[in-house]
């Protein structure tokens, strides 16, 4: 095999590749990229079994035909350092055991491992997909993926629901203490879908997309895979197994107390709130809201803090209290200048919506004892 | 104790003295910043018994004069976040139990430390001193500072020697591998001293100068303090005690091959080569210097790089190797467009340095097998 490379697109398709190598592994071929040069283009593929991308290098001259693997770190490294001019022409050849990479003045030979034991990706039926902007796409993951649960203990929970129906796509995570939910309309309408991505597979797309609203990414779903596709890119991710939780019989519209706060006094003041905070002492922000403010309170053994912000109540006067931060990072991807939260009694779950429902954000409130407020 | 701050002025007199702030102490009362508001304006002192700041805080308003102590980090987050704007104003009140700090909407209220506890900073005598700009004593500590040992095996190695004799100061560092020399010219005469700074107090001087070329430090040297003193802010330390490494006898002008090189071609494949070494199997960069090219090999475990630099040669053929790591801290400080390297066989020290002698960097050469080259 024998290539050339311009180094900024071979760097590009590298770091797009890199987000799904294998760090730990018993397997040292999955910590490979597997580089493969045909006749429709140079390819690059990384492929941790859970989660596989590949991509095609723009601007790639081949002047012979073939495949290799390359410890994907040291390539990476070495296209990074060889040259510090993104224009520069890095060629690679590989002789079936030593791979020797030029650039400028310098020359790296490195050992290559056995393309064949590469693991293929899994090849995926197209038949049911929806497209929509990646800026879309981006903005439902960052709007959501904070509340899946972190720790493995329900496998269900480390992922998102992507709900389609008809033109109609619906994104949901759940950890127990708080639901995010995000709606939004399609170009199209399509099939029914029911599926749950893994949240590492979520946030990888998310961090590879440019997150432009001009360019379209098309996802398809299978029985067990599920495959985004755009520009030179495909990711393929396994799918959580599994009937997700209903979520409907959690949501409810009634209230009892509405608040209309300004988005960002609101946020600051949690924020400053939880300097008073440490990992083993775990207080509430309590907020007693009253006809046109809302104070919030937070008692610590390091200190207090008291905020008083200017808000807009309708209904009833109520103090509740909440971890905040889970307020914090639902606020944080709140793009709205004024949020809404609804509440109807200090155990009750509070929900922050628009008034579309583009977003809900339920959120459960803690115990706390009024007294000492 | 009253005072009115501004936001700013008051975090950026906190960012000061914090580097003066205990992490790890049995004694709590080195966590915390102690705040003095007298006649003479409002004060903050922070003090780890190795390094003490004192600072003034600009634009403060004494309604009560008085003292408090407060942990260093709550302050510090309380005041970064109890409002965005820099030019909020900032209230601090002390009963002598509860500190009380209002900003906009928000109060907080921390338990005080009792002030009296806190160490006072010793007073030096300032009799014996030297005046320079903080750019060129910041551009001495940078140049000189990554050759001083960082393990505490041999306590001298820890810090820098600063040398002064009429109008010349000379700064020194070593840790048995390489020395690091730096020369310069002071804009009076002043008495001889010959003192060792600690290498932790010099970098956190670094990181407080302004590194403004008109404004001035002046360096006071007692017996067994060192105090910077620059604008509102004067910082003690103590020295470290015994007489420095007698390096004379270790530089010598005589060599057998002179090389000039490009500085960041050379620092470029010095870079490059270190992609191949892990911690675990250290391998010398080899550089083989012939008539007017340089060729740097690096062979490890992982692979083999080879580049080639064009070079000016005076003097003998000569095949040398280095801990790349070595060569790389000296040339990265190091601002000329070419740099000279002066070598006389494969055992001898390397000097890189100007003509002035404005630097000298000594460094060790290792051993290596040439038939394996």
């Amino acid at each position: 095999m024998k290539l050339n490379f311009k180094r900024e697109d071979l760097l590009n398709a590298i770091n797009i590749v890199l987000k799904a190598v294998s760090s730990k592994t018993t397997m040292p071929i999955l910590e490979c990229i597997l580089i493969e040069a045909g006749t429709r283009g140079v390819y690059l593929t990384a492929n941790d079994m859970e989660l596989g991308i590949e991509t095609k290098v723009s601007n790639c001259e081949v002047l012979e035909e073939g495949k290799t693997a390359i410890e994907a770190k040291l390539f990476s490294e070495i296209v990074r350092k060889i040259s510090l001019e993104d224009d520069s022409n890095v060629s690679l050849s590989s002789d079936g055991t030593i791979v020797t990479i030029v650039c400028d003045n310098s020359t790296f030979r490195i050992q290559e491992k056995d393309p064949d034991q590469f693991p293929e990706l899994p090849s995926i039926d197209q038949e049911h997909y929806i497209t929509l902007s990646q800026f879309t796409l981006k903005e439902l993951i960052r709007d959501t993926i904070f509340s899946i649960s972190p720790n493995d203990s329900n496998k269900m929970m480390t992922g998102e629901l992507f709900e389609v129906q008809g033109d109609h796509l619906k994104v949901v995570s759940l950890d127990g203490h708080r639901i995010s939910i995000r709606n939004t309309v399609l170009r199209d309408r399509y099939e029914d879908v029911k599926v749950i991505i893994p949240g590492k597979t979520l946030n990888e797309v998310s961090k590879i997309l440019a997150g432009d609203n001009e360019k379209e990414v098309v996802i398809f779903f299978s029985k067990n895979y599920v495959l985004f596709k755009f520009e030179d890119t495909s990711m393929v991710s396994r799918l959580i197994d599994g009937e997700y939780f209903k979520i409907d019989s959690m949501l409810s519209s009634d209230y009892e107390t509405k608040v209309t706060v300004n988005k960002k006094e609101f946020l600051d003041c949690i924020e400053r709130s939880t300097i008073l905070i440490r990992e083993s002492d775990k207080k509430p922000l309590i907020m007693n809201i009253e006809d046109s403010s809302m104070s919030l309170k937070m008692n610590s053994m390091i200190g207090t803090m008291d905020a008083q912000i200017l808000i807009h109540k309708e209904g009833r006067d109520l103090m509740i209290g909440f971890n905040p931060k889970f307020l914090l990072d639902a606020l944080r991807v709140i793009d709205d200048e004024e949020v809404c939260l609804y509440m109807t009694n200090p155990k009750a779950p509070c929900f922050i919506k628009d008034q579309e429902e583009n977003y809900i954000y339920l959120i459960l409130p803690v115990n706390f004892n009024p007294a000492s407020y």
